[in-house]
């Protein structure tokens, strides 16, 4: 039996540059786990490919999957849904590989109830670290302004309170490097690694 | 108030490595933590310092300490007693800096008893992975010796249960950038980045 892969789960609040560390992380090369692709009842637009960019599927086939169960996560966007394929994702764990997903908070939250075994890293945004300079020089900024950052930032507290890492991204590389690590990380814990160990001893 | 420090413990079986490993650690630099002073009650050397190499005391103060639980692990090594000091290391945990120790597995297990939110890595020899190629090429090897290493390795295996991480020390480079990317890592789980966040907010 293969030893199941790790899913990855990237999220954060909107705005904080959740695709565009997921794709420098894709783009670096180096990496060893498949970005799990969304399904949609939008239109494909011109250059686009099903399972690919997406799975595109009518409106119907997409609300069978989720009275069936078949999503792990999904969300309603201007008139059409987007979720993610549990089947897809089940089948790469089970064939041993690692899922990376990167999707809205409330999409985590769904895949945090189906499969709290994941890894979930909460991507932040440099404004909370940078806050209180901010507020120590206070005389550069409206007061208003500051309270309602101030505001922002604690919602994205209680957010992350559901994540296991967070990860600042204050530069994209070194927000790439810090999740490259995680995982490498998770694949050291001893539940996994003595699996494999026992494996070998036991087939001997 | 300050952060605690973490309480990183690098074990594992004897003649592994761990002594080799953890002099690349902070011969590397870039590292941000301490190095656990030991205790013993055998004669300084020449060119030895007290508080540097170890802090050296008399039988009857370490045995004080012994009974007081001032130790959070010992071992007595022909005729001489071993240990590491509890008050070092809270002191140092205490003022945010984390501590290193390397250990034989006996010290582990017991420092485990005493801090158990300590993360534990466990250092592997290469030979559990390369068994197996061993053993199927196993003409090139007296089957008592592959026996013997089986059983080596099941003992391993063993030991290895009661910790956080396992590293393979297949080169001294490739442990000591994985055990820094596991302490990396457990800096960036969530538990303590919040409090780091909700003083920030507290503090405006």
């Amino acid at each position: 039996m293969t030893e199941r892969g790790l899913l990855i789960v990237l999220s954060g609040p909107s705005g904080v540059g959740k695709g565009t560390v997921r794709k420098a992380i894709f783009d670096s090369g180096e990496i060893d786990f498949e970005y799990s692709i969304s399904m949609t009842t939008r239109q494909k637009r011109a250059g686009e490919e099903d399972g690919v960019d997406y799975f595109f599927r009518s409106k119907e086939v997409f609300e069978q999957l989720i009275e069936d169960g078949g999503l792990l996560e999904y969300a309603e966007y201007v008139g059409n849904y987007y979720g993610t394929p549990l089947e897809y994702v089940e089948q790469t764990l089970s064939s041993g590989k690692d899922v990376f997903l990167e999707i809205e908070v409330n999409g985590a939250k769904q895949v945090r109830e189906k499969m709290p075994e994941g890894i979930f890293i909460f991507l932040t945004p440099p404004d909370i670290m940078e806050l209180k300079s901010r507020i120590l020089n206070r005389g550069t900024e409206k007061i208003a302004l500051v309270e309602q950052r101030l505001e922002k930032a604690v919602e994205e507290i209680k957010m992350m309170d559901h994540y296991d890492y967070a990860v600042v991204n204050d530069k994209v590389e070194n927000a790439v490097t810090k999740i490259k690590h995680i995982i490498e990380s998770e694949h050291l814990k001893v539940p996994r690694v003595i699996n494999r160990y026992k494996k070998i001893v036991e087939e001997m």
